[in-house]
């Protein structure tokens, strides 16, 4: 009699952990991707690689998911959030500049010369990455950027930037991890810039953000230890600097990898070469009115030979503007 | 009746949930540790930041450990393995380079010549290291020395380089992850030579391996992608390269660190200056019988500057000899 009552407990908790995953599933994982081709491709791909004694199973120490950053998980225009970024940071700078007052291209940021900003191009463009990224510790530049996060808002929206991200990118990192996943960033971005917020933005922490790099070097002035920023280039994490910077540091290919732009086009290749089930999506700006539309003729972000490999390969392609019911977090659903 | 007879049931499952824990406390996490001072201050230090509620108490997402690995998980004695790696794959690429038999320090190698070969100082052996371990991809690579390392003996215990590795590290490392830290290797070693038997010997995956890096590129040849590694350093992983590289790659501060030498107390340092409980902890190769006894004087693995920081900090310093009641697998206990 015993026996049997106890079995019949044992029974009751066996059915509850049976109904357990049913109850989970209820609760809909990418509740803001339509009933699309890309939702449904990214639920196939995951519910393959999880599925024990499945023949594409992959072990969770394998499952390795690479996002690039501007443009995959948040906006990147009119311009890089991080250029917007140093673009403010050379006004706060300035006093301690005097000398920048009739230097290009600081002169230009200074005052408002479009134009000649425009005209310094990409050599300005570092000098004032460089000028504002370097010269103070790793622990001081994050503040300084989690300063500007915090003040900052984006000239259209009015929104903070870290307000910027996508919805329905944030469901699917979440998605992953809850399927035993690790999502890193790889991306053009700056190491330390992304690591102000990743976190508590992402839910991505410090050691799988992977971006550009600055060489850097310890300190130790009268016994205070830091890490000093140096202006010069270490790594430049955009295009064929991403697969290289996934095998230093990363040491594993990934199974899964998220791009938009040319700049991602390496990674989505390096990524689809492995042996197994692999996945490569694009996010593919087609909504002028939630966010923007732009491709091939952009300046920022061109998506241009990523999406004929794209096609020549069926990777997955989100039609942002028919694929995502929300774009922002902000938005009325 | 039925609700006793559940409640009965249940109470003994809730207590196998309380007794639990110590069984598992009984069976002993570090064996080959001798109850004297190094293993008191590990276990007092672990106790304190696993505490949840406790002044000191550290969340699993900031439990970083990083560890260097000659000397420090793995013996260096007469010579860094990777050294003896790097003679052995000189002569096996010797037939695919006629001319290393007339250019130093080749020559030297191939020759036996111990005394050139050392006359060729830290220039040759930088030229032996950059020709063995480039032109090829890290895939090809990490092969090359698994190869190795599966026939390859050490030339006093005539055992495989991956069983000179120090057993009571092998239960530090478990006994750390067992309390949630996370372990890495932050080693002067080159990083693809490391994930070639870390995962294996260590139960450190490929990502949470930090060491000296050559440049690399991404290649395409005909749809054939590969990483390939570069004659040209990219990063030297000692010294103060280490915290370097723990900022750049990690982004956080680890909160326990050991290692042998000089070449870690930078490390040790910068792990030692954050806020709350830390812990530097190096081993002392005091054992001729064993391993090796060695310190300020030698060439090797010289423990000197930061032996005197160590004094000075407090830092525990194990005693190889009267501290590890084991020092390899393979002795008998």
């Amino acid at each position: 009699m015993r026996q049997s009552l106890a079995s019949r407990n044992l029974r009751w908790l066996f059915t509850l952990l049976l109904i357990l995953p049913l109850l989970v599933r209820a609760q809909e994982p990418l509740p803001s991707w339509k009933d699309g081709p890309s939702r449904q491709a990214i639920e196939a791909f995951v519910s393959a690689v999880t599925k024990e004694g499945g023949k594409d199973y992959v072990p969770p120490a394998e499952r390795i998911a690479v996002f690039d950053n501007d443009g995959t998980l948040w906006s990147e225009q009119p311009m890089y959030f991080e250029v917007l970024f140093a673009l403010d940071e050379v006004k706060r700078l300035a006093p301690q500049h005097p000398e920048w007052k009739e230097q290009q291209p600081f002169k230009a940021v200074l005052e408002g010369d479009q134009k000649a900003l425009a005209e310094s191009g990409t050599e300005g463009l570092m000098k004032i990455i460089g000028a504002t990224h370097s010269g103070m510790s790793t622990e001081q530049f994050i503040e300084q950027s989690q300063g500007w996060l915090a003040k900052a808002v984006h000239p259209r929206s009015k929104k903070p930037y870290t307000e910027m991200v996508y919805q329905p990118m944030l469901e699917l990192l979440a998605y992953l991890r809850a399927n035993g996943f690790r999502t890193y960033i790889v991306s053009g971005g700056e190491v330390a810039f992304m690591r102000a917020f990743a976190e508590e933005v992402y839910g991505i922490p410090p050691e799988q953000v992977i971006g550009t790099t600055f060489e850097s070097q310890f300190q130790d002035k009268d016994g205070q230890l830091s890490i000093q920023r140096l202006p010069k280039l270490a790594h430049n994490d955009d295009g064929p600097g991403k697969p290289v910077s996934i095998d230093t540091i990363i040491g594993r290919r990934p199974i899964f990898a998220f791009g938009n732009s040319d700049g991602d086009l390496q990674m989505l290749q390096w990524t689809m070469a492995g042996n197994g089930k692999r996945f490569a999506g694009l996010v593919h700006h087609t909504d002028a009115t939630r966010e923007w539309a732009y491709d091939r003729e952009s300046k920022i972000g061109r998506l241009d030979k990523a999406l004929d490999a794209a096609k020549a390969g069926n990777w997955t392609v989100v039609d942002m503007a028919g694929e995502w019911s929300r774009v922002y977090p902000f938005e009325n659903n």
